[in-house]
């Protein structure tokens, strides 16, 4: 799902297809009203937030415009908060600056754009062969996560809260068929951030293209393959009618966590019941995006699969463990070098390991099982 | 998870075999303090929640004590909530009618504890070989369900929201091998609610035992086995001292929903910004309780595995295809002599239809092939 710095500079342009579907959702932020009750004196405030993501895009723009909405409400409209796309306010890679600094007060957007100022950031969002929406969140919430996202984010002056998830996602558009790993040999795929390093190491060719130019790139044989999203914003982007194989699964985003990070000084100088009141809107948003990217993305596959010719495919299980290794890799370069990432790693891979053992009792089985 | 109405009166008694862990959470209730700001006027509040749950039941009763805690931060204290487990106001299972009546203004349990007054209602908690987690909240939240909900609550004066979710339960404690479908003819299980009915269907004998009654029942032999919830709650109840198999996995409780009801009137009373308080802190008790089973489900099996020479099992496809057959007879029952449960369960089939295609490339392949 990543996007580069580019595609932000063009938040407009990434609609090209069903320019609509985004369109529709625009002025949603402006819908959220002062409903309460007016009974209530105390300071105001009027926060902004900065996020990744194109205006009132489809599920993650628009949860933050929800977030917004739900704090006026509860705040009895002492709490405004205005939301900024990317490269509205500052650009959308500069979100995590702009609140570090103070000069927007909360941002959100996905913890591996930030892997350049700390690389142990990345873990909190989505590690390839790593955990899944429901994992994740039991690491974070429940598992220790939280206590070490809060310790790396101090020294940026940021408090982060987990807030979104995309579920497992899809490995991608592709004109080439898959068969063995390699296949991926100078394969040129759109696939930023650790995902790239693993399919460099694979022999591809990982290239970064932004958003709204993906489509053209895909169409005119710049690029053999690309990932994206899942089926809901895949069909926004057209892939569908111009790529010949959509491959299952995102090995390398199987549950990226969203976030939400505020300025520590500026939050800490809230009253208590502020604060309560976003720590809990924020978990409403994570509960949230989850859900509407489950809901979203089972009825837009039934839409592809019948209006598009695109085959669905499923990499080999061959090809998925030779990547697994070459993830392994890529993991131990991270680790070796930064000695917070190898204590955030070791307690991601702890939880991760006891929670597949719990997996194979529960989901694995649900899925194999009982799902039939 | 289905307790009996009995067992409510024996809260204290459920925590037969590792007492300190239920009275290790006494108390969590009072230490809600009021950390608002004081900087609030307006009207105060002082609500009565009851539930279906013992006093501080690890994780349930821990969350409705969370629950309380969190609207009366957010409300600067102008809320508050005072939570009764099972039996302490009204008996456990009055607890719906209590909160219609408006004896008490709000209450936590499961929905399906409620299909003798309405038969629908069942679909909203758990369904036997029905949706997890992950497919629940997509359908509630963000497919339909939540407006049936509220339909069906509507005629009891009451207002439903998701708060809580067991994920995939076990299968139960049993002294006897499943190898077959026959193994469970003449079986005595506790085994209660729609899942009992499927056991009867297989010539099976399910029996409603008190939750403070099971051990002592399975340890003499009066049962052959018993369904409780996970690792974490089964632990505490020691069946791993003296049964022989534990068996994977719940079928009948693959996701179940733990909600909160408020009386209609009483909710909408609220000024705008307490009522968004409740919605908002009742979906972060959603995520929150998902997040603790997760966690704690996992570090407790490992427990059992360790400190138990209790045997994991798995039923054989064969019989849960079996199973499935028999609570498709089960489901047609309940749908054709109740309209409104015929409308519920078409949304709900439906969108488990859609969910397992869309499961089928994303959290399936993950289970099988992604995490390795």
């Amino acid at each position: 799902m990543k996007l580069t710095r580019k595609s932000f500079f063009k938040g407009a342009a990434l609609g090209i297809i069903s320019l609509p579907f985004v369109i529709k959702t625009c002025g949603a932020q402006n819908t959220a009203q002062n409903s309460g009750p007016n009974i209530i004196s105390g300071k105001k405030y009027k926060w902004k937030m900065v996020t990744t993501w194109p205006p009132n895009f489809p599920v993650l723009g628009e949860g933050c415009n929800l977030f917004a909405k739900w704090v006026k409400e509860m705040s009895g409209g002492r709490m405004e908060i205005k939301v900024y796309g990317g490269g509205e306010l500052v650009p959308a890679l500069e979100s995590f600056n702009a609140v570090s600094s103070g000069a927007a007060e909360c941002g959100h957007g996905a913890a591996y754009y930030w892997a350049g100022l700390a690389p142990s950031a990345q873990f909190f969002a989505s590690v390839p062969f790593g955990m899944n929406a429901q994992q994740m969140n039991a690491w974070i919430i429940s598992g220790g996560g939280q206590e070490l996202w809060e310790e790396l984010y101090d020294k940026f002056n940021l408090l982060p809260m987990p807030a979104g998830n995309s579920g497992v996602q899809m490995g991608g558009w592709f004109n080439k068929e898959i068969n063995s790993i390699n296949d991926l040999k100078g394969l040129k795929m759109r696939m930023p951030g650790l995902g790239g390093k693993v399919l460099a190491k694979a022999g591809g060719n990982p290239i970064l293209i932004a958003g709204g130019e993906l489509y053209t790139s895909l169409e005119r044989g710049v690029i053999d393959a690309t990932e994206w999203i899942g089926p809901y914003h895949d069909y926004i982007m057209g892939f569908h009618d111009i790529a010949k194989y959509y491959y299952s699964p995102g090995w390398h985003e199987a549950g990226t966590t969203l976030e939400l990070f505020f300025n520590k000084e500026k939050f800490n100088a809230l009253p208590n019941d502020l604060q309560e009141i976003m720590r809990t809107a924020a978990m409403r948003l994570n509960m949230w995006m989850l859900s509407e990217f489950e809901a979203k993305n089972t009825f837009y596959l039934k839409k592809i699969l019948s209006e598009s010719k695109a085959e669905i495919r499923e990499f080999p299980q061959e090809v998925l463990t030779q990547l697994k290794q070459y993830t392994d890799e890529v993991l131990a370069d991270v680790t070796e070098t930064d000695a917070f990432a190898k204590k955030v790693y070791d307690s991601y891979d702890k939880f991760r390991k006891d929670a597949v053992e719990w997996s194979k009792l529960t989901e694995k089985v649900f899925y194999n099982k009982i799902q039939i």
